[in-house]
């Protein structure tokens, strides 16, 4: 890490703006932080400076792998940390009668500065019990820091994750759409929703229904029609407005429902297609043609409002009603100069549905010599999810885009990440948290963590060392323990190494603070990080559990600590 | 409905604050619905008069019952419905630039004033089917309340189930707290954990350790330690400040530490307790003594900070020094005239922990002849859920209070409720859904529903009729019919008749609107209306179906409606 004067100086000027949702203010937090914050001020401890951790314990879905998401929330909370009056007016009437004043002029004067803050990059890829976050202050702070981090980086990285597994399972090719708003968890307010929306986008999502999440992050917004707006329209009658203008704008149609007719009698006498459908459903037509006038260059119709009776017959009625519809439709804008985006399935078998769809579609063009015709766009969107992606693709399926809500957002496959946050050292004193359960033991001490890479360019494992200790070099061996397990063990020579974590927060001269990249770079360094993994640690099934380790230093401390901590048993 | 002049007018007056999440705008939707928007108002259809139902069509949790609630919320937000010009700009900017300039003029002159919504009271136990609100209004701005309606109903009546089912599970006696903000699904805002909170105050919970919920909403909040702060100390030689007056501020003790000691002594030396536990953790006794002179009215300790080795050594190490350590301050309190609240216990076997728990507060009783010292207060907080609480009642327990967060906010059980809106009537030609899933198939036409009730006084079914049909009468036998099933119908003679769609918006002289309770009414008709169910429908194991049925009018209409737009099949 090389001074550079200048842009440390404009880094440290640098206003960072509050959270994005104005509610998350001081106050978003468990009173028990409040109580404690006067109980250590009472003590006359709330200045001793502490360092906690924030880790989570188990990957999620099953997999061996996470992405870090919701730093720069967490940064542009404690950058703007202050308390206001009414607030500690609120604060005051919730604790007892008993705590003294002084106590709330302490909390008039707190603010972060003398909080640091090291994580890892957003949208790395991260592993458990390697600290995601290591906060360093006087302990009252931070202990006024832990609710709201922990709120902000669960739901985040859990949805980033589940972003990143869709995006895995559906490969590079396809178009991603993530359509949760009215599913995600929000309550009086859209921050599941938003926030779903922003962090499925930073999980490999190409764009978003939610306007606002657009908005806020400049994600790409993307929407078509509902069942409702089909069975909204009587029949193509109803249709006032008939004309449309070619695309180049050279002339002008008259009557386009009356082409959309000639098309769609043209589908049904053709030799190829004949005997397919008989009669097509005139709502529908009528709003597709509708749909068209509106919105030439950009109709995409969803074609399965009239899907009734056995799963047999439904098949059927897509490919006898919705689709010749959409196709007269489109070849007519296509007289125009237009080009359709293509049609959406919103249930049935969509691996058929999406193949048969594109026989059509295919038949189209070679029928009627139009072009890529049988390119024609085909997005599904029926309650998808991981394993459903796998099954069509197990299936063999036509479809281009999918449309993903409410098991993207909800992490229906696992609700919580379950992140803690845990003491590790107090006036330089380290602390651990023991547990019957060794997987809740906490790593104890101000530390550092590395990832080291081999050869073929793959990180091999995460080490994490006392803060003190030299870090491990390229090229040189070093011993690699697993935490707890003593027979676990390995050398590693590195041929690359990275420190994890990273200064956010306040930063100084000697110690800059990082950037906040835009939400783009992150996403790319999610991807990247994804594509660099080994692709066993990443795969679907089975993957290989990713290494994490520590120091023979750091295992030898925390050993003894154990022992000293732990009482002898007594077998009675 | 009786009509009272007076109060009409000031209920038209009443100015309705806007949503309490500020993020909830007209933005807050699916892109769709702005293109539809522009569809019907190209199409000279905007204005056309639609009816939407937005129902569920199953119970969450596997139980017969959900309780409405999100309804507050979504009236606030059409009472204040307007585009501001940065959005229209936005909006502008995410539709096809071909869109004409007449549609922004048009966004910015709409507004909900022409909306009509009828409403299940909040708090209310609803089913299936039956529509929780009646939408009416231009079919264009309906849609475009869609997205948020669903947002803010789903997750709200989700929840709110989620924490009446934990209310009867533990029992009217018990008090339930809520402590999901660190785990609720929020990103950038705090919007499921402020939500999670007021929705599980409603459904029967009784506090919450979310201070920013109890600010907006009035719950009680609550709170005591974290582990953390127990590790913070070393030893009581730390404690500086070590005077506490008595409780009626008659004298002072000087020495609180020594105090303490004593009691730890005297707790050792006792015939009845000698032998159960050797030497207490220090760094436990200095963080209770602590915490006690900071909360003399208010001890509440967190006992399992050291519970480490088997299950069977942290038992017994909880006995050795938490509990210990705990009797100690609070024997020490109450020489000074205090009462101390009690213990939390957050990890093991929480049913025999309290259990043991509770014989040592006994014996202490007894041994120092301390009144009411058995009593003491046992909170449990362990990733508790619906299934635990059960399990912990079989197997017989001592605990007063549950700490409950993840499981409750995030709703483990099941993820979303899945509420749909349903365009039912247009320009007053019904519409109906079909779909090959007869669940999925909706109930045509504007409706009523009303509650029978029968002569025990419990609900016996609903009913949905046409809108203009009688509505049914007390002691006048009526025919009540499933929807869908020809087979399933009862004749019913209700002993009272109850009309389930209230006007909430905009109300008029003739129809007035229905006030917004305050929460703590609505969450009285929660726990009303959940007493007044015949307990099979309600309870945990093969809980009996309520039924929900249309009549036979209806009925008849319905399936003359889906003759008429199925196609007929053709058997090849």
């Amino acid at each position: 890490m090389e001074a550079n004067g200048p842009k440390e100086e404009d880094n440290r000027r640098q206003v960072i703006p509050g959270p994005t949702n104005p509610m998350v203010t001081p106050l978003l937090s468990d009173l028990y932080q409040f109580s404690m914050a006067y109980a250590y001020w009472k003590a006359g401890k709330n200045n001793e400076r502490a360092v906690f951790d924030l880790y989570f314990r188990k990957n999620p879905f099953g997999g061996e792998y996470t992405i870090f998401a919701g730093l720069e929330e967490c940064i542009r909370f404690i950058a703007n940390f202050k308390f206001k009056e009414e607030e500690i007016a609120f604060i005051q009437a919730s604790l007892p009668k008993t705590c003294e004043d002084g106590f709330y002029d302490y909390l008039r004067g707190i603010d972060c500065s003398d909080v640091e803050v090291y994580a890892v990059s957003e949208g790395s890829v991260v592993f458990p019990k390697v600290p995601l976050m290591r906060v360093e202050g006087p302990i009252a702070v931070v202990q006024l820091l832990e609710t709201s981090f922990l709120n902000l980086i669960n739901y985040a990285s859990l949805v980033t994750t589940n972003a990143a597994r869709h995006r895995s399972v559906a490969g590079k090719s396809k178009i991603l759409l993530e359509f949760g708003l009215r599913r995600a968890q929000v309550v009086e307010g859209p921050d599941g929703g938003i926030g779903a929306s922003k962090y499925s986008y930073l999980g490999g999502f190409d764009a978003t229904s939610n306007v606002e999440a657009g908005r806020l992050f400049g994600i790409p917004v993307r929407g078509t029609h509902s069942h409702a707006f089909v069975s909204s329209f009587m029949s193509p009658d109803e249709i006032m407005e008939k004309s449309l203008q070619t695309r180049d704008g050279s002339s002008t149609c008259e009557d386009f429902v009356s082409l959309v007719q000639t098309w769609l009698s043209k589908i049904k006498r053709s030799h190829v297609l004949r005997g397919i459908f008989g009669e097509t459903n005139q709502s529908e037509l009528a709003a597709f043609t509708s749909y068209a006038l509106a919105f030439p260059n950009n109709f995409l119709a969803l074609v399965d409002t009239y899907d009734i009776g056995s799963e047999i017959m439904l098949l059927r009625f897509v490919m006898r009603s919705g689709i010749p519809n959409f196709c007269a439709v489109a070849l007519a804008l296509n007289d125009l100069g237009y080009k359709a985006i293509g049609i959406r399935l919103d249930s049935g078998d969509l691996a058929y549905l999406s193949c048969e769809s594109r026989k059509f579609f295919r038949t189209i063009e070679k029928e009627f010599r139009v072009p890529d015709f049988g390119k024609m766009g085909i997005t599904a969107s029926n309650d998808l999810n991981e394993e459903t992606l796998d099954a069509l693709n197990k299936q063999g399926h036509e479809v281009d885009s999918f449309g993903i809500g409410t098991y993207l957002v909800t992490c229906y496959a696992q609700a919580a990440l379950g992140c803690v946050f845990k003491l590790v050292e107090i006036n330089n004193q380290p602390r651990i948290k023991l547990s019957e359960d060794v997987s809740k033991v906490s790593i104890p001490c101000k530390k550092r963590c590395y990832r080291l890479y081999g050869k073929e360019g793959y990180p091999l494992v995460d080490i994490m060392t006392g803060e003190n200790e030299p870090p491990p070099k390229v090229a040189e061996r070093i011993l690699c323990r697993h935490p707890f397990n003593e027979s676990k063990r390995a050398y590693v020579v590195p041929q690359r190494v990275e420190e994890l974590l990273k200064c956010f927060w306040p930063g100084s001269p000697d110690k800059p603070r990082e950037e906040l990249p835009p939400l783009k770079m992150i996403r790319s360094r999610c991807s990247n990080q994804l594509e660099q993994m080994r692709p066993d640690h990443v795969r679907r099934l089975n993957p290989t559990p990713y290494k994490v380790s520590v120091s023979a230093k750091l295992y030898d401390f925390i050993h003894f600590l154990w022992l000293n901590e732990a009482p002898v048993g007594e077998l009675q």
